[in-house]
């Protein structure tokens, strides 16, 4: 029997709604446990064992565990944290009290990541309502993964027999492009970001001394400026050495990628990508590593003037790597780098540190995934060997546990959605399709074994 | 009679710290007519006929008249307002509750230049007390001398038969430098200050998208870079085409300036100045232009992590030009430069506009004051003939009235103040020995006619 789709669609908007309310934001500490105890309660609702893991510090994260008809058994990733929402003046409505208008939900989370959280949890409460799952669901759902999880991996390693399991959804790609097709994820970049500081005076100075006496933010320009070339190739001694170029069946992949993802985010930045277009285009998506400033401080820019000559400065630096760079060596290499140049001076304080990491496109359960995304969807998925983002959790997944794992067409989740952006949100239409291809997914697993 | 100078010290330092409570920050337009009106009523108490000027925009500038004993008019010049105060977790004590401590008053605006003003006022309160002013005195204390004194020009266009005088008190030097010399500057530098701006997207976006798409921070970055050389020289093509090198008599005056400078500097910044010292230095910090970078904002460098793709930067630099470099060309000059280096996309606004001025060193009124601040102190004045600061209302006063004028040592400023920084501060020796000054002076010039 057909289930009443749009029954489950209600469902996991109400819960999305509800999940949005709770201002989660892991950067700033706010609202983790409730969040947590939200999620937990939610979970035991839908029939689920539950309990909360944690390392020695940090908020908990959210454990689930409920058997099913089938012996096989599928672990769920989700996050409950969301970014910051600065600028908050850029937001259109209140970023924590979500807004359904032109067919989506705006709210911080709605996208990244608690869409997807709530679209699982209505289809395991609509199973539910008609006796068990036809599979076993293990489920963690964390609250770091916006800080770049830094206690997930110590969670994983002291419950790694909680989490075992024949495959695992990990944090998902959208349901459908714009195209039509459903995209699949098989693999993340790994991460180094740093923070850069500089010092050179006691305290700010009144600018008369610049005539005379250094200053930190010409000093961070001066810094940043040798890291990289005009073009974003990156100036760093050895960064490119270990790059590991895509194989035949991912070149393949990219050629037959959704050209959407490329006109989507085109549309979303405003950016022609200087005329870089195609399977090129989706190459150095997927493939290229890059040393991006997030973040870059010093002195004063409010309203009005202060003219200060500057005694520190700080620049946030994030670098996507792919294999084989280990962000060990990357980190070794910049503190070189800066050294080599004369700026011996300048501090690096590591805040994340995550391998690139991911399934063969050639794996089972890729194909798997795949055949019932097409089905759901009545169209070829578009397959994305390494997604440019990074999700730290899959190395310490792949390190304690080894179950292969695919960002899969479940979440409600495209590429307007203003993920980490102001206005962020989720369209009406995914989550219901989103709701299908996780209820297809469940029943076709259930004759794995 | 010897008058008795402890108490007009003691008066001083009462009306410094009334002073000292109201938070006039122009830059971010608080308390600006309250405190216009509190100095009203303190000029009014010292027998000073008193009114509001105004432009069209802007707080009020506070003009004060008094006739004297001799037919010698004395125009003084002070401001009211006072910097921004972050970053505030660095100040010891709150910022507008003053904190007498180890020989000194610590408030936002002490030294910058609320201390002068009270030093008048209290001055001018002991000649009343038994009469008559020795001179008549004209006083002008405007309120946005922090933010470039964006109205004074017109506010003195529109009452020049007001402030017409035999001479001038600019915001003063310190009463006494550190080994015992009063300090009298001559001129000030002119500046261009301006907010550049670079837009290279429609919002932030997450930055895995940095691998396709450009960065507003990383625009910034390399826009700036092309600006200066490491050494500080600047690669604006003709920066230096019309600066006018210092005269003998300047070279003269800067050979004999106080080491003191350069010592309580060094002490101040902690920073080596890279080896450069004596007549030298001074004269780098006397006449030598610069582009500093003020204040640079992009992305998020707040608590915990942000990694968002840029889409937009700002940085505000001020330049400090010297005779006969003219604002107006110097924009022009940084427009032809970025445009040059294919910055085309970087917008610049121009906040603040001023050109250098001064006295000549060989004037009258200059060896007047000389002589008075000699007698007083009982040590050489070290005349520095051009300060490294900016007071774009010289320039005014020059234009309109064409009053000669001088930065005298009745500013109770040291070196270690920390004008524009946390812990600003006066020390309480140094407020009698303006006292002094400005006293002897007021007596001396009624002998000028």
């Amino acid at each position: 029997m057909e289930p009443d789709f749009r029954r489950i669609e209600d469902d996991a908007l109400r819960l999305l709604d509800q999940l949005c309310r709770q201002p989660s934001i892991s950067a700033e500490g706010q609202a983790l446990q409730e969040t947590a105890d939200l999620v937990g309660e939610l979970l035991a609702e839908a029939g689920f064992e539950v309990r909360q893991l944690r390392a020695d510090d940090g908020p908990p994260a959210v454990y689930g565990e409920q058997r099913g008809q089938s012996a096989y058994t599928l672990l769920l990733y989700n996050h409950y944290d969301v970014q910051p929402v600065d600028p908050l003046e850029l937001w259109e409505t209140p970023p924590f009290d979500p807004s359904l208008r032109d067919g989506c939900l705006f709210a911080r989370g709605a996208a990244d990541n608690k869409g997807e959280l709530a679209v699982r949890l209505a289809v395991a409460r609509a199973f539910r309502e008609g006796g068990m799952l036809p599979i076993g669901i293990r489920w963690i759902v964390e609250g770091e993964e916006e800080v770049g999880s830094p206690h997930f991996d110590e969670i994983v390693r002291r419950n790694a027999e909680l989490l075992r399991a024949d495959g695992c959804l990990w944090e998902g790609a959208p349901a459908r492009l714009g195209d039509g097709r459903p995209s699949i994820g098989l693999g993340f970049k790994g991460a180094l970001m740093v923070r850069l500081d500089v010092r050179v005076l006691r305290s700010d100075a009144h600018s008369a001394a610049a005539a005379v006496a250094p200053s930190a933010a010409w000093r961070m320009v001066e810094a940043l400026s040798t890291l990289r070339d005009r073009d974003s190739s990156v100036r760093i001694a050895g960064f490119y050495d270990s790059v590991v170029p895509p194989t035949d069946a991912e070149r393949h992949a990219l050629e037959d990628e959704s050209d959407s993802i490329e006109e989507d985010l085109r549309e979303e930045l405003g950016s022609d990508f200087g005329g870089l277009t195609g399977a090129p285009w989706r190459e150095r998506l997927a493939f290229g590593p890059t040393c991006n400033i997030a973040g870059l401080t010093s002195g004063y820019t409010g309203p009005g003037l202060k003219s200060v000559l500057t005694a520190r400065a700080t620049a946030n630096l994030d670098f996507r790597l792919v294999p084989d760079q280990q962000p060990e060596e990357i980190h070794e290499l910049l503190r070189s780098h800066l050294d080599a140049e004369g700026f011996e001076d300048v501090e690096i304080t590591v805040l994340v540190s995550a391998e690139a990491a991911g399934t063969p496109i050639e794996h089972p359960f890729v194909q798997r995934v795949a055949h019932v995304a097409q089905s759901v969807a009545g169209a070829r998925p578009s397959i994305t060997p390494r997604i440019g983002a990074t999700l730290p959790i899959i190395a310490s997944l792949d390190r304690h546990i080894g179950v292969p794992g695919v960002a899969a067409p479940g979440n409600p989740f495209h590429f307007g959605a203003r993920a980490h952006a102001p206005n962020e949100n989720v369209r009406v239409d995914d989550v219901g399709r989103a709701v299908r291809f996780t209820y297809a997914l469940f029943e076709d697993l259930a004759t794995a074994h």
